[in-house]
């Protein structure tokens, strides 16, 4: 068993935030490496994925998992390296990727972890296009978007994890891309890195006027991760039988005040319209084949996948932030540590 | 051609309202009866149709059917006789039902109205359970709702037109039925007369804690006629895999402000649930068969249907006002002449 450190360094939640965790939330501990149970395996994270997700995770309240406990090693993806197995299935030197906390050692079931393979695509991709970003876009455009060749596809947050990736699958499948993304540069990133038909830069544009002019058929598939007045401006462009997907709400997730619903929700009607609810572990058995097809439009060059990466461990209550003001470019990982 | 008046009444809008229809907006008119032109039917209306869906078509702007025109008469469905025809699929002494709007005569294409016989049910009954807020029910709650048994329904304005219907064919399909209505003595009939498990007077209850008090299991198909926060409560009680089906939004038809979106959406996506719109019209060819299956229920007695009757052509502004303030009780419709 080998280390970097002697010990293992963590961010626990300290108290619940009221919109934008602030760094009073935290707690940044000094601990003793956990030693593995049976069926368990010591992992030395090298990468911890920063996710939007993990705001709701710090609510009090029903969700679609428990909230992570007060005093709790904050709940993130990560992938590293086994240091150490009590599970017949991993061996020392393995690499896995799971729910291994913000922290440099985490002990794990070995039944929570997956085995990834570096030589596929470096770790942090493992955490973004071949992980649960990319699994979630998969999923998400074509099990409930259910885009067919020549339909309009519009995805928000457009440059980030989850949006490149729908947008990039969608031209697979031969559809209309537009993309809504904060700033000239994402705007541009997509268009000329991505190969989307177009980008609202929603920092600029009139989303609504700009969507109207982009889709002159109207919006087949809009696949939403932000909320707000996106939402409701993709709404107002909707083609008939048109199918809205709900992935996520960053623009709400750090409101003290009430959530915005969509005021324009009624056009469900008008066009015969579904909005549905997605989560992308009810495809967990399926993630290993979609992973493959992933990694084989990777190889052959017709997918881009962008790894925005900050160095340290201490940098934790920053990065986060900075997934919440829009200053990543591509998927934001955490370095904690290499092999 | 026999005739029971001289000339042809009818309210035409005189402006667009501005939230609840004041009488103003309507212009009340003597005419000449109109010639029916090859193709045609002359139809005598005996009842006229008072549906929530009226207030829309009085706003300008988009939507699934064009607004009634300033001037215009206004649009609404009706049941009457052939006086006259130069159609071949009808004959004097017919009897029909179409979009015949708010007048004593109306010239019709044969190809857009429909022969009922009055022997299977008077003809309020065809503008109500048998007509299109029955088919509204009955395609939205089987075919976009999908309830399995033991499913839990939730339907609102459920002592209505519509909810009423949808609350007795998920009896039939062996759900577990819960209404939402305006007052006790909707509430008594929903349970008492027409079978529902339980009721929720949403002017008496606190209609989220009711919910969750009448549906432990949570909701698997909620049926909105209302919008509004009737909506946001029957969200935050899903069950998993929840089917929202939106066919109306009464308490926001008359709003003069903005559209109140549903906040609580994010349920969607925690319970992997799904809000989808629906137009009756889309179901059109099955019209004929979705009555046929409704008439035998009703004849078997599995099926109660009740109409409120207005009496006289020149009380339609009051009537229309009704629908919308809550205070008719069942079907309601305007009887303007008889055989």
């Amino acid at each position: 068993m080998e280390m970097s450190n002697e010990v293992n360094h963590t961010w626990r939640l300290a108290r619940r935030p009221v919109g934008l965790p602030e760094p009073d939330v935290w707690s940044y501990e000094q601990e003793p490496i956990p030693e593995p149970h049976d069926g368990e395996v010591l992992v030395r994270n090298h990468y911890i994925s920063l996710d939007p997700a993990m705001r709701g995770w710090m609510n009090e309240g029903r969700s679609y998992a428990p909230p992570v406990g007060i005093g709790g090693v904050m709940r993130a993806y990560a992938a590293g390296r086994v240091v150490a197995s009590r599970h017949a299935g991993f061996a020392e030197g393995d690499h896995v990727v799971g729910l291994l906390g913000v922290q440099e050692y985490a002990r794990a079931s070995g039944d929570a972890v997956f085995k990834v393979d570096p030589e596929v695509a470096p770790l942090p991709v493992h955490l973004g296009t071949l992980g649960m970003p990319g699994m979630t876009a998969y999923f998400g455009l074509l099990e409930v978007g259910k885009p067919a060749p020549g339909n309009t596809v519009v995805v928000s947050a457009a440059a980030g994890a989850v949006g490149s990736i729908v947008g990039q699958i969608a031209k697979l499948k031969e559809c209309r891309v537009v993309g809504v993304a904060g700033g000239p540069q994402k705007c541009e990133y997509v268009v000329a890195e991505l190969g989307f038909d177009a980008a609202i830069d929603y920092k600029a544009d009139d989303v609504g006027r700009a969507l109207h002019e982009h889709c002159p058929q109207g919006i087949d598939v809009y696949f939403d991760n932000v909320g707000g007045e996106i939402l409701d401006a993709a709404l107002a462009n909707l083609a008939l039988q048109a199918r809205v997907v709900i992935c996520g709400a960053i623009s709400q997730y750090n409101n003290s005040g009430p959530m915005k619903g969509p005021a324009n929700y009624m056009s469900l009607l008008v066009n015969r319209a579904s909005m549905t609810g997605m989560l992308v572990s009810d495809w967990l058995p399926r993630w290993g084949d979609a992973a493959k097809e992933l990694a084989g439009w990777l190889a052959a060059g017709q997918l881009h996948s962008r790894e925005d990466i900050i160095e340290g461990i201490e940098a934790f209550p920053d990065a986060l932030v900075k997934l919440f003001t829009g200053e990543n470019n591509g998927k934001l990982v955490l370095k904690v540590g290499e092999d």
